[in-house]
């Protein structure tokens, strides 16, 4: 079946998918233009409709009419850690031991020197060679000031390559290039078993699956929130420490947020209690605030019914560009089992100009070099129609 | 003279002063309330009214409606260095020197580490003991992972105890609980004679004084936006690196927003040419871009004129003091002379409460444990009949 008949038969199936779709009612929850299919969400999330008017509360009221008051009469010194109990369950993480704060590539370098500390002797730190490259460059960094080296492994050969001496792995749940889905619970038990530890970076998967990182027993977690969390651009990252390591938790950038009485201004150093032993300097509050407002598009949000259509959506998509695009124009690149995000990565000659004519069409994913298309499901938004008209447009630009 | 003449005498002269103020204008640039005068512009400044609609387009329209588009459309890819070097001139730093980012502690381990890596062979660092805390923490952090010690000495030592040893200092330029201004040329001058570099910390002068970096030969600076600056509550900081030390600058958060190709996703670190070489990972768009809309407040305002007005303001408050509350009760805590901030530090009994009585009767200042009142004089909104009204105040909690 192809030509017309093809067509007639996916956008049915789109129209059925989408009124049998249990979250299809979220999508009101954000600022989005029908005239766009916004499949970069796993780059930029779109605008939750709860954030501009509590963004323009903190402005013009919180900063603007109560000024300094509002560090404790709403809330702003706690949020780091109350926000991060939002994320907590989005990740399957116990309250109490996620805060947000600081960038990702901070958070790495935070994890992977806390992970060095806890494991005296050892001297290698194992990255994921497929790492979205800012957790190796920080991983370096952090490596190379405590006196350890660094290699690169694939991700699936960290049971062969984690040794006696490896002290920390750190991995991507999801590689950003191809969306292939790492296994969270056999490449944590593997560096277990080795005496090491894990710092997963999250920042392609939360929002789209069920992380565990409790039940797998993760050491150490770090991951974006402007992703699929759609907390804004460059919103705050978040920090996790698995719950019996908290105490031990020696990190390298001790600021006064992280003080045990940050308002005693004490010349030495006291942890804090808690995960806020986590944080180092004055939070970034209006970028931080966003995210709060903007983590209402979760309430209620079932996790297994995004990942169901999150694997449903990218499997439409695929079988859309099976039957519009002729075979041998462009390459799968994302696994088509289970072992995916929610992004579909296609490869295609002159994979520029065509994300350019797409954009230019408004379907907007993104370009990745040299010759990644990138497209990003976000479950909460995406429509199966999208998926659809994606591929129809990817189609029609690859014709010409 | 005393009472209702000394109070008469003090009206007069504060409306002469405000009459006078070639700065009086500007306090139409801010959003305040007249039934409030807030004296606390050295831990939160207040909102400018370029502000509100700024961050409503960029949350609305930039991120709501261009999404993506906004990194290179909107500029927000280049907004730290362009905000940057809209702050290099209140700190006498050239174009393309001062990049916005992260928060100040983490500024001051960034400065510190790369200090020390330009000082091989030296294992000391050498901290303002008088230091808002949070700098002596971070400096204590680096210096641990460089494997160096660290001594706290009070800024005036610094001749004294600056050795062959010395690879840093580490000082505040005004200190956040007397006010005193340290000298910047002289402390630096002594640094480099002893062959260190020296980081200061602007935090509390940036904003209400020429600060002269390049003058000084400075090495280092850090800063924070959202004291007198009034970039927000948590504005991101900035860093600054003297012109012929960038080429050499090896700082430890390396990330891939100073990389020298940031979406070539190279597996390995160059760093990028010129001050983006000292950013590490992606920044917090509203809160970065609701500074650059407070900076509006800087357009065309002198800072000698915004110096001159500190110092009268200052002198004011502290001449109403003199008149309106009884000897002995408060002591001051701030140099009288030139080598002082835009800040007015008083000890009593009980400040703690004597605080909360101010603040319930609408003069908002803050208190520094364990005795410290703490009076900031912002010169780009406050007014002398303000300084004659917190002193009025202050005499009448005083004296109950």
């Amino acid at each position: 079946m192809s030509g017309p008949s093809a067509r007639a038969d996916l956008t049915a199936r789109a129209e059925r998918a989408d009124l049998a779709d249990p979250l299809a009612g979220i999508r009101d929850r954000f600022d989005l233009d029908d005239g766009v299919v916004y499949l970069d969400g796993n780059s930029l999330g779109a605008l939750p409709r709860s954030v501009p008017a509590r963004v323009a509360e903190v402005v013009g009221v919180q900063w603007g009419r109560m000024r300094i008051r509002s560090w404790t009469e709403c809330g702003w010194w706690e949020a780091p850690e109350r926000i991060g109990d939002r994320i907590a369950p989005l990740v399957g993480a116990p309250p109490g031991h996620v805060v947000v704060g600081d960038s990702t590539s901070v958070n790495v370098f935070r994890a992977v020197v806390s992970a060095l500390r806890m494991t005296p002797g050892r001297n290698e730190v194992l990255v994921d060679a497929t790492s979205f490259p800012t957790d190796g460059y920080l991983a370096a960094s952090a490596a190379r000031l405590a006196g350890a080296t660094l290699r690169a492994v694939q991700p699936d050969r960290v049971p062969d390559e984690v040794g006696d001496d490896t002290a920390a792995v750190l991995l991507n749940h999801v590689d950003y290039r191809t969306g292939r889905l790492w296994d969270m619970g056999a490449l944590t038990a593997s560096a277990h078993s080795a005496g090491a530890r894990v710092v997963w970076d999250l920042s392609h998967s939360a929002g789209t699956l069920p992380v565990q990182l409790d039940r797998h027993r993760v050491d150490f977690a770090v991951g974006c929130t402007y992703k699929y969390l759609n907390g804004g651009p460059g919103a705050p990252a978040y920090f996790f420490v698995r719950p019996d390591l908290l105490s031990g938790l020696d990190q390298p950038l001790p600021g006064w947020c992280s003080h045990d009485d940050p308002f005693g201004m004490e010349p030495g150093y006291r942890p804090a209690a808690g995960i806020t032993k986590a944080r180092t300097g004055t939070p970034e509050i209006i970028s931080l605030l966003a995210l709060d407002a903007a983590l209402d598009a979760w309430d209620g949000v079932d996790i297994e019914q995004v990942r169901a259509k999150s694997l449903a959506l990218t499997d439409f998509f695929l079988d859309c560009v099976h039957r519009l695009v002729p075979a041998g124009v462009v390459t799968n690149r994302t696994p088509t089992d289970q072992w995916r995000g929610s992004q579909v990565s296609l490869s295609c000659a002159d994979a520029a100009t065509v994300m350019k004519s797409l954009i230019a069409r408004g379907v907007v994913g993104d370009h990745r070099p040299p010759d990644v298309l990138r497209f990003g499901f976000a479950p909460l938004y995406t429509r199966f129609a999208d998926a659809l008209r994606a591929a129809e447009t990817l189609a029609g630009v690859l014709a010409e």
